[in-house]
């Protein structure tokens, strides 16, 4: 029984993501120590630090009975970190020479971190490719939509227009963006961590290098011959791009929640039910990923603060890492699923998009007009026949008795107004590849 | 398979609370919403607003049969929100007739905060009481411990004399006062909320004071003619109350992890194991307190954020909540239950602290010795010769030398150079009554 | 040149408050500490301790001249603390026998605390009136618009009718709330701090609870025989007190935002002008409300983790109190001033307030009309009545052809429709007292 | 005067950074808007856009003469961004036709952003350089202290001997990783923003492209087709390599205050007084970098939050970056110079050290002596060799007598045991250079 939302059997749907509960929950973790141990035990034999053949009996041994995260539970309580329970069960199915092998050199902290880099691998993988399926329904939407007038908005006010093929690009190109820099942080967190229990390579003595660089190998792992232990800016770091995604997340989810807004109204979600007014449809899985993405926010600020580690191992500072670290991801998964379910039912609204642009008047037009006029007069005199025309009743009407030699037409025509946004609209979508 | 180690299989025992996930997981809240739902039934009968037996069939109907949070799953992921499926769940068991006197004249934020007071009331009264254990087993080791003298350390440096006793009873106290800010904000937490759609009371109508009246004296819930769907102060008040003794139990657990360190050792702690070295005993209870402590500190802002709602109902803002509020609960409860276990096992070492204190020299008694020259010269000329005896070599020897009228036994007396120590250990071991 | 907007010469009208910084900022606090050694000297001459006539001169010598704090800034970075360089420049003004008597017995954190808590009660105080400007004047606001019906919106979406004079009032009892809250936790702060480097009460000795009362007195705070160098949950408390007049004020700058921003347009804000577009009117202290908002509640966070003190004094965790309390303060003052400005500007347009409820049809009508059939039939056949009703093309036309025994001008009345609304618009206005 | 100490005057020594006010502080952001504006202006003039002329006459009138920024306090406050005021201010230095020129076909946020760009960009050059200042110390101790054996500690307890080259290098690689974070992010950042009022060139039309390259080209930063009002995930990514360097820093601190600690008492810090405690050596710079590193957590919190922008611009969420990211600079540069000034005054105690680890006994040898006897015997023997062992009451003689042959002047050499850690420090001494 989960007391957070992420997880919770009541909520797990809304809030949760099924996907990173596959990549980081326990008995993914669990299995990472577990392909950690075997890898170092194989590499251990590979360079003939334990007996001949000790690594393969630990890898057929342990590869195949996956372990349950709450058989380690008690020992994780005791020991503030799984691995001498795990340790413990693991030696029960090995014999004595085998037994002997495992774990040689190592520190409980080297296993669990480079497991931890594993699934957050897995995570980021995972993550980019759901990216990729909303980008591409991104890309499809900004390309139909390209040339789709409306209005943009800036403070809350009815500024000029735009298309909502823009909208959506400039939604694509910031998760875009976020993607690009989890896959950048994915790659830079890869190193393994075999260090021992202060980093200084102790047990492992001379052959520390070789058996780093082996058993980096087996994992896909880079062997590193500096500990980092207490050096956790590439979680921080991976964090900080897994709450970018969030971010972006929530934005798509706050203007999806604007523009299906009563008295907006340019978008259709589907969306859920109220219990007292039969006629409401709720933007629920665009306000859910505001909500993910404001949390994954403040968890940010945990997993950065979790750097700050004492001493040659600080449990405290561990701990917090591992309170915050999966919460947030899960949070940025959860954040990007809901906006991929919301995308799933939205339809734009063309004619809600066109006559709340009409409905704003001339305003939206009043930038180009003053530069447009600004071709012809001094800006500031242009600015003043725009002051002028707006006192009036019909701004349009005013300027176009003033001014008849402009094309009005040209003048007023939304699509022109709307500048680079088409443009925008269609490198972002092209960007994608070929949509059919 | 939950993504938080409050609640995973492998960590919970370590940052979770089973008292916690009892009061405040979705079984509880699923049970209190049903409470809630009866209770409304209930009070619209008695008023007068639905038919003449439904509440006590609604009643009957529904109290006995526990509710699967995970088949409101789908409802909540779809609606934003689990009261439109549990009331289709709800209404299955019901006749007609009491399954159209359901919900009457509520709204499913009516529900879910009425429901939730339900159980942060009993989580605050759980709390109280393991607060209180922890109290009374503090108040214990104050009065013992009231005049075993050891060093007081200030800003990581030995500061003066003071007695274990009386550190105790700072923790006690800081705890006690946290405690009772929960309370407090539980008391002032406890209304009902039932107000319809907008908070106007729309469909009740002129039977709305009543039926909150007598809905709840039901639930043991204050009345209150206001809506509070958006007044969120006393929720964030709460959780800051909650967070407060998170931090009290972080401290105590921060200074028991340095009174245990190596090259201080004045207290022994039963804990953890290392995987690579045999001779260590981790204080894994006292880390965890502080890593979840400083969790929700983190999880206290974005409660804090989520009172910030805009419109009658802001589904973002009210998520915010969701997702932070019950994590933090969890966390302080975690967090104090690793410390209500850390003391289980403590054993003060009397001999380290004396041995501390010798180790520092004249330092701790250089403020006192300072005020007891001062009482024969003036304090400026106290001050300096203190300064030319700290420049000697042995400058006790050096003072005595010059001061030999000083009762150099008072002088250098550790418990009385410890003041009030002792009067604040048996003061806190006191207010909690006598132990035996 | 301050690095934040809550202090910097260009930012500060909008995100500052000069209430904010002239209660807190350093020059109030070196007053607040000079009055408190002067409030010392003078119950240590009461007491016997300090000789006669000390007190008064120091009194004399110190009360007119003040201090810059920037004088202090050098010693403050060598000690961790300005005491030390306060009391060398204190002593340069006074006699030697009164030079000595100055600062009796007390430590660093014994004055900057009391001070702190000398400089919060008067910013609570004033944070108070400026709360009950706002509270007038949207008492004044509530009962002149108690029957504007507006339409309420949940989750986005239209939802039923309600009265703007409803709305204000919920702002205003959520201030109002959150007023309270701080008014008591200001109280409840009001300790004097004098207990000696440790908590000992060490230098004072048995004259320390009379030297306490006498002192405490002077300053208008209460004695306490504990000391709370390091028990700072009355801090934290102030400082979520403090951060939920912020949530309040960025709740009504949402709120405001929304209502003004187009396509809604119900009210009318004065505000700021755009660079590029001359005809918009941007709700910039709305915006900067909820800017300041978010921003107190991730410092809530900060000030909550500063409670996490380690030994008999911790720098580093007070360190993070003293970075993150006054900021918080500051942008809790500095949100609201700006709904104080908002709201001079404010102006309810009703008839777009009438014309939005219209332009949404039977939606904002069919709870209470399921209410009202429902009392001719059962619910479930209401229920079922307005589905069909809804999904012909004028619902309400279809409700009257089936049920023309219902009285539907009463129905569709819009003011009836917002139930208790102009109740609780009333309630909360007549609370404030009469306005004329 | 300032509420927060990063900035005020008495604080300013502690918890500030000269260097952050003067790269982001007021005074340097106006100076930048004014390069950008006339880059601007420059780059349209040389498009054609503008007279010939304006581009020279706007550079010599606006480039000598800077503008207060106190002076746009009162237009920021009403426009909610000071470019209006800005430009009112600028053209009234200009003749007719170049104050025409000024600001063509730019918003507001097009010259915020760009500036902020220029002045974080400075920022990260000269945190690059102090960063390696810092980072030149610690290769020097690194590389003098590369054999210096002491006790390495983790959660608390006596590990394995380490050295404190290895315990400084580790240090230097994190600070190291973290300023290479920020030199990335700020090289990420550097897009010029130039798109107008809603991103779309709307009054740049046809010549947007060519206009930016030649502007871009002027100030040195790329120009880029996609507008970024509202793609904030390069500004949280600066903020949080910035934060990275404050948490190392801040561990340093938590090193330094650790290793300085009473009972400890590895290294001497230069450090402040206490007004209580004559003996005290308080390491404050070593706290206040603790102190900082948590806030910048806090504030990356908000930063990352900011991101959060709904519609084409959000002036709330643009007010909180505003908010917390130069506050979050400001700490981050002011961590890392408490720890340049706090290694300016280290001294290491090379024999307390040597003590400590004398006193640990056999505890930091065992695991050493684990693997050697497992040269010999199973592992599982020699694991119970070991306990046995632990259980005597000279655990070393123990063993002595029952494994004679081991080599036990190897087996007991601290250094030995140390394993790679010196060279570990070596490696990172002489990766930074060398130093003479």
């Amino acid at each position: 029984m989960s007391l957070s939302p992420l997880d919770s059997p009541m909520w797990q749907d809304l809030f949760g993501s099924a996907m990173a509960r596959d990549c980081l929950g326990d008995d993914a973790l669990v299995a990472a120590m577990i392909r950690v141990e075997v890898a170092l035990a194989e590499a251990c034999e590979a360079q003939g630090l334990t007996p001949e053949g000790s690594g393969a009996r630990i890898a057929s041994a342990l590869s195949d009975a996956p372990l349950s995260p709450a058989d380690l539970a008690e020992g994780a309580a005791r020991d503030g970190v799984p691995i001498p329970a795990l340790l413990a069960a693991l030696r029960a199915r090995l014999d004595a020479q085998a037994a002997d092998a495992l774990h040689w050199g190592a520190t409980s902290q080297d296993i669990v971190d480079s497991a931890t880099v594993l699934c957050l691998r897995d995570f980021a993988a995972r993550m980019g490719t759901e990216a990729d399926a909303v980008l591409d329904r991104l890309a499809e939407l900004a390309g139909a939509e390209a040339e789709t007038v409306m209005l943009a908005r800036t403070r809350t006010q009815g500024a000029v227009p735009t298309t909502f093929g823009a909208v959506v690009a400039d939604w694509g190109m910031g998760l875009a963006d976020a993607k690009e820099r989890l896959t950048e942080a994915a790659a830079r967190l890869c190193d393994l961590s075999l260090h021992g229990a202060a980093g200084t390579d102790g047990a492992l003595g001379a052959r520390a290098d070789a058996i780093r660089d082996d058993m980096a190998g087996r994992l896909g792992l880079k062997a590193n011959p500096t500990p980092w232990h207490r050096q956790r800016t590439r979680i921080s770091d991976f964090a900080a791009a897994s709450a970018a995604i969030a971010m972006q997340a929530g934005r798509i989810g706050a203007d999806l929640a604007l523009l299906a807004a009563t008295g907006i109204a340019e978008l259709r979600l589907s969306g859920g039910g109220s219990s007292a007014m039969p006629h409401k449809v709720n933007p629920v899985r665009a306000e859910a990923a505001q909500s993910l993405a404001r949390f994954a926010a403040h968890l940010q600020g945990a997993v950065t603060e979790a750097a700050l580690h004492v001493s040659q191992r600080d449990g405290a500072a561990w701990g917090l890492e591992w309170l915050s670290l999966r919460p947030l991801c899960g949070a940025s998964a959860a954040a990007l699923d809901n906006i991929a379910r919301a995308l799933d039912g939205l339809q734009p609204n063309r004619a809600a998009m066109a006559q709340n642009l009409a409905n704003a008047g001339i305003g939206p037009f009043s930038e180009r007009l003053s530069y447009l006029l600004a071709a012809q007069m001094p800006r500031s005199d242009a600015r003043d026949a725009m002051a002028r025309a707006l006192a009036t009743d019909d701004p349009v009407a005013a300027l176009r008795a003033a001014y008849p030699e402009l094309n009005w037409t040209d003048a007023m025509d939304p699509l022109a107004a709307a500048g680079h946004a088409p443009r925008l609209a269609r490198a972002f979508s092209t960007s994608r590849g070929p949509t059919t």
